[in-house]
């Protein structure tokens, strides 16, 4: 028999599984389909890793990857919360933090805690890397809905102002990158896609 | 116009939007359908973090986790080559060399470098952070395979001494692991899914 040190962080990884199950409103570049929430998790450290040196101020790149490999996992239970959904968004927090207690209480008890305390970190948005992760975490369905010809900005009918306060976080975390976002912004706007 | 360095690095992480769309023999736990090559390197990070304390010696996780972002991303181009397949590991090497040259050649001249480095790196199998890598990479499909009920092993027929030879890096890289796989891979020889 496997010791229950391992046979918990298997179980743990066997759950996480079904992160792949879950849609988000972005579509892949292709538009063949909706994006799943861990090949999104994937493409943020890629990311992440690539974008490092337009970080506003040092990070700590492994954090970085613990928090983005982390960041959706409650989604198991609690789904995904789409960003522009005000309502659906007021019963987030409470959904997130029951599947938080079950998904990470897979784990052995430090590890656990120590998963927990990055997720927290993640949706604080304090430190410069939950900062520089939630920059990542903006950019990255911007390319997608971009170069997908409008993805979610299309289906959902959003405005230049509610994507500009979205893309925020990456003006401060990320401020090299922010001409790239506007430069987009504005190309969707002109073409109507964005209102 | 966002600089010449931001938009090879948005053109590169755009293009590997599509390592999404690549196959692998592997099913997700719920037998739904087959894993995609993005959606498995993030559960590979996962599985690094969460079981970097049975690395035989000391790990570089950053690194580690830079290597699995990028182990596949050659596969856009090549596709998946199943790991039991022989005679088109053959054309592999190839193939995957022609890739790496067109996809890391997207990024800034010193960035692709370093990502095809760290490709290199993980396919070499040398250093140790390639061998937790490579382990992690073993690893996951077992349990995928596990949790399944069989996956690539029923579909492809293999035998128990081609998956213990297959599964090897880990019992070097990490042996902690390594009685848990002979106990999933004795209990699939046992129910006659493996020969």
């Amino acid at each position: 028999m496997a010791d229950a040190r391992v046979a918990g962080q298997i179980a743990f990884l066997m759950e996480a599984d079904r992160l792949k199950t879950i849609l988000r409103q972005t579509p892949l570049i292709d538009n063949s389909r909706r994006e799943n929430s861990a090949e999104h998790s994937w493409h943020l450290a890629l990311a992440a890793i690539v974008l490092r040196e337009h970080a506003a101020s040092p990070i700590d790149l492994l954090r970085v990857l613990e928090l983005v490999a982390v960041h959706d996992l409650v989604e198991i239970d609690a789904g995904d919360t789409f960003a522009y959904d005000a309502v659906h968004r007021e019963t987030q927090e409470a959904r997130e933090q029951a599947a938080a207690d079950r998904i990470f209480g897979l784990l052995p008890a430090d590890q656990g805690a120590y998963f927990r305390t990055r997720w927290e970190e993640f949706e604080a948005k304090e430190t410069m890397e939950s900062r520089f992760a939630n920059a990542m975490d903006r950019v990255q369905p911007l390319l997608q809905n971009s170069g997908a010809g409008g993805g979610s900005w299309t289906t959902h009918k959003l405005t230049r102002a509610a994507v500009l306060a979205r893309m925020a976080p990456i003006e401060t975390a990320t401020p090299a990158l922010w001409p790239a976002v506007v430069e987009v912004v504005d190309a969707f706007t002109k073409a109507g896609v964005l209102k």
